[in-house]
């Protein structure tokens, strides 16, 4: 054992899950390298799941935030006032919504990603007066029981040690050959006899990260928005993985043309790394009486501050730029591995910096992972057998970096597919 | 309205509550006092709902906070190991655990009350095999679907929209008058035909903070720990607000000699108001397999390096001394305020710096709280009916600073019982 | 093995439970009188559990199914109107409801008391737009799954295979020793923070039976009546067991002088041992939509015509009086058996025909129905652990067979205890 | 109001249904003939909706039931072993079972079909340890809690005023034009992320009756039984309406060379109208605990005395070749119909006795069985939105009776469809 990860392996949980793919401490970390504590550099194409879009310790952030700190600046006011909150809010309004011609109010729920799709669902459900939730096959949405019974992966539903209830999980996009999973849910919601009742929302990622880089395609998420809209469903984005910039728009969404009715963000919101979440919910059915749904955390000013300086990367569009052709660059990488290695027996998946391969191996990408992280390449795999290897870097990525991280990820699987491939 | 509001008002969701109470915006902080934007003092008796302990922006964590994020440390690592979380690992068994003789596995959700209390509850039904819990009236656990399951308050359960299951509530200490609630709970259990069955867990708070400043007596802690023995029943102790040293002592439960299986600890834990949490579990039920559960920003570590220098409070006893000699004087302070204000028709309740007065007079209490914001003193009320308003000032409080919120309560409650009572 | 008891043991499912009590195949049977293929009599104090009080083929009975069945009457019927149901509506309504008073709607549900029982508890929860049922500890409604959840027997419970939900389980009269368990409920109820909720109906047995013969006090009754008219909850009154004069009035609960919401009928309703059930609802919540609640067999005509006439009993006060008499008979009995065998460590318990000897002694109760057998007496016993010898003689015994009866149960209390107990 | 409805009106339930259908009093039936107080004669094609497949009052059973109760046999017996109960488990072994070579134990819920349901779900759930139980849409199984979670009619599962839990619906065959339902079934399944867990059991009826005579090809009960294999998944048939030869043969799944795990059993069991279930399961999982499940009237002796005369009718194939060329006759003057009136829009479905038209014209349906009561035929709709005319003749009618029958469906039919419809 690596005396480093000694009181790791001895202190903490044996539900520690990354240190045993990554098993070596990190100490710095800058832009998309971290290097641990004998100095090796790691390129990162991970990007904390999704939490690090603008990569690590950004320096427009970090100013900003030790400025703060060092004035005292008021820390933790739940939800009083600040005025760390108050310039989030309005910058919040003017480079992201209004630009959008969007109108939600801003709600802040305890900073996860769980805490902000918890409040969707019970807003939902209260405004609606109903129970049910439409979910979709390989949806993730968190870990506490509400957004767990709305998760689809089976060993992350039985951690939960009570049936999990008042859901109906129907198929997302392309889940059954052939068959367009929008016709079954529409005669389930038509028929009367359906054992399926009016849902008091749908929730869905418009490209699903845990469950295996699944991309919806714009015409079936419009479609989904007007069946809700026939039956008055509320629709729900969770956008905390997909969204700020990770599938190349702030919001995943804005290509499909849909207005979600409920919006849950958290992740790269902050920009920082620091924990943040937001949940927007369309002005008329801002229904919670005060303080019907709260938690400690829910004003966090460093993350009003960091999440506020990186709106900045949102006033033109530069960043956009760099993941739209970065993108394409990755994509025809990915496309090419496949087509050099036909061992991999591989599909290239998603949008934006939002990309994986889908491989039909068993055990394959755990094996490319682990051996890119070997040659100094953080990056993990997703799906519900672990069968896709996704690749996550941050957005801002310069060339450099993007090609060394090809690099050996090619250097990986080249050497991964050399070996004969055993469990 | 005032200007500086308006934009909380307009682009806030409804559901913000304290600023409602305390409408203003502010900006700066140090210890027990915080200034709004106009440069107007506030004494704290919140201490952020008891995420403040130490008070706001304490300079030894200061330091190491600003320290660390100019030399780039990590920030975001989810589980990965870092330095500063084997820093916090190593200092939490030395100074915290081992003196205390107590052998725990240290688990990181998400970093809220309400994720450590979801990690809890689904721990102990999958290491019993068993779904129900059993909770106490007017407990408060949290706002997720887990959490809120095992909350008491109406009004809370409610925002749920969907029927709260799998848990059974139990009278907390002196629940009903002259009957011992421990007398219900043992015949539930040992009457096979009750409707009850034995359950995974129990739930408490040694002091029920939101509940309405209930203190449990030593003697009941120990006999429900005595009970959870002999059936085989996993004792979850949520310290998350008890916790701290909010009690007089680093666990609000260490003066009653038990030793929960689980202890859930959020709020002051990172000591400087950055969202932090961790869940404490004996290591004979520490089965979660890996990433069983898990969270985005399980590994906040701005959190752990503050959280690592709050420990240096604890190396010594001066800290619990001071809120020894200080809570007597505040218990006498408000024992004097009820005798000489019998319009209050109040009972002081709590212990260490978890205090309050319960007033009969509907709405009285908020009025008090409502005076006393006004002349520079922030507190807040709970209890079911908002019947309690609470002191929670920082631990480490001066006696200028308690002195003058103690000055201002007086006045305020003076000022109020003059008035007659209107609703 | 019995060579007549092979076909159930080869062929029945091993959930057959009295045939394994009572092992002998019966034929033929007359009052209170039962005969085995062997010609062997039986007492039998035990009415087919409640649903035989008017003894077994009565003869005024017999006469009318015979005449109806010969002439081709409407047999099954839905709930189409047929002369039979309308027969038993007009004799139901002059001969029970006017003399006293009452006003329900009479609905049939399936055939059997668990179907009552669903009926009521789908009605209460329409009604009130609520989710929750208080039952009380010990209660025993039936075993589908609606009627499960309001019962306490661990053993049925778990035989759900799923968590019981939408309940709460207050403590019956007399529950603890020296608490009103109404101080319990009511604070539960009063206390937004409690984490129970104002329920959709309250449902409880005057007398529990299977719950080991715990009579609840008139006053106890009084209250609850009282609680329910405050908070706006239902009471429901499960009479499947207790009523149609089992504990020495039609109604069980006319002695308490309370009025439930909803009254659920079955067992000895029919009067001849056939299917029957009804419900009563107060007109003004007689709310299910036409079909809403329904069932194949709630037309059993054979029912109304064995009802109608069972009806005649209650025409006088001959039928009150005997049971009156002949209930202080046997109370005087079991109080003489308690006193002369102290070895039992007895308490009577019950009202009316519906009584019973608890004893402290593991297993004894069913040693001492399992002797009284083999001596000829059909007696069984009751209570979470069996602990309760019951007797339920017919209505219309005479004095010569209780006489008997009794004398065989006091031989098998004397066989049983004079031998050493061993489990 | 017709003066023999107005007790009906005035003492029984606004629940009431049929008679609203079928206003009048009947009183004597025999065969498929029914007649009402006045003496007017009914043919009837409703059969107490499939619980008179032998038509009313058959004079075998009847002279067998008259005979039992002439003779005092025991009518009301619980589980305890009774001759006419012996004589009914011999003749279904001998008559029913041994001749298909089938091997189940018999288990004897309360007498109605959704006991028997309720018992194969819980019995289900017990042996698998899993919750979850898959129904399919417009699935029909009963109205007690645990069967209207498994059925699919949106207006009765609202009836049970609380969310219905621990079901998964899946379509039915035929359910979404040009899709296989089974590849979504076992997508879901198969895939580990799919939010649906491997259930207890799968539920369903071979033609679904209320659900609007929708009949399963052979084929896709042969793969379903395929999937329940491979995935260890119980195999539930309700057969409580399909069954007792109203598709041709006893039980319903024949033809399709099946063997379910648990079979349903109820309505026409008993033959006589007489209430009786059962509940037939593979002996390897007959493994409740004696007890476990139960029920007052699982007992009925008067329906073992009729049950076994009814088996009389399987002895030979006279029956089943009855049947054969009726239903012909019956589907072939359905087809006339639906060519010869285009009004109707209509589509013939079903398969033996079991038939009926649905029709796209909203209301007609339910016109047609309202003029046919008025000229003398008793039939009804089903259907999510009674879209169904069905005809459920007795098995046995002679040709007189049905060609009188269709005569008077056709008259009906053209009478409706001359008149505009309105709704």
């Amino acid at each position: 054992m690596n005396k480093d990860l000694k009181i790791f392996e001895n202190s903490e949980s044996e539900v520690r899950s990354y240190v045993r793919s990554f098993p070596t401490v990190f100490t710095k970390t800058k832009g998309y390298k971290m290097w641990n504590k004998e100095g090796k550099e790691y390129i990162d194409f991970f990007s904390g799941a999704g939490a690090l879009n603008y990569g690590h310790n950004d320096d427009h952030m970090k100013e900003k935030l030790i400025e703060y700190i060092t004035n005292d600046g008021i820390t933790h006011s739940l939800d009083m006032a600040s005025v760390a909150k108050a310039t989030f809010l309005e910058k919040f309004q003017d480079v992201i919504l209004k630009p959008r011609d969007l109108d939600y109010k801003m709600m802040f729920p305890g900073p996860t990603g769980t805490n902000t799709v918890e409040s969707a669902l019970k807003l939902a459900r209260k405004v609606t007066g109903r129970t049910d939730i439409i979910s979709f096959t390989n949806g993730f949405h968190g870990m506490t029981i509400g957004s767990l019974s709305v998760t689809g992966n089976s060993m992350k539903r039985k951690g939960a040690g009570i049936p999990l209830q008042n859901v109906v999980t129907m198929p997302y996009d392309n889940y059954v050959n052939d068959q367009d999973s929008l016709d079954y849910l529409e005669r389930f919601l038509e028929d009367s006899g359906s054992g399926v009742a009016i849902p008091a929302a749908m929730i869905l990622e418009t490209v699903q990260g845990e469950g295996g880089i699944n991309a919806a395609s714009f015409e079936w998420l419009k479609k989904i928005e007007a069946v809700c809209k026939r039956w008055g469903i509320l629709l729900i984005v969770d956008d905390v993985q997909a969204g700020i910039g990770r599938t190349g728009t702030f919001f995943s969404f804005e290509p499909a043309g849909i207005k979600p009715d409920i919006i849950c963000l958290s992740k790269s919101l902050s920009g920082y790394g620091t924990p943040f979440a937001m949940t927007l919910v369309r002005p008329d059915i801002d229904k919670f009486a005060p303080g019907e749904h709260n938690g400690t955390f829910r004003g966090n000013n460093h993350a009003f501050v960091t999440a506020a300086a990186a709106l900045d990367y949102w006033k033109d569009d530069t960043l956009e730029n760099n993941i739209k052709i970065k993108s394409q660059k990755i994509i025809d990488f990915l496309e090419k591995m496949v087509e050099k290695y036909p061992e991999i027996k591989g599909e290239v998946r998603g949008r934006g910096f939002m990309v994986g391969v889908a491989s039909e191996v068993d055990g394959l990408s755990n094996k490319i992972a682990a051996k890119a992280f070997e040659l100094g390449l953080i990056m993990e795999t997703s799906g519900p057998n672990d069968e896709v290897f996704k690749l996550f870097p941050a957005l801002n990525i310069d060339d450099e970096g993007l090609n060394k991280g090809l690099d050996i990820l090619e250097e990986s699987i080249k050497s991964v597919v050399k070996k004969p491939v055993t469990n």
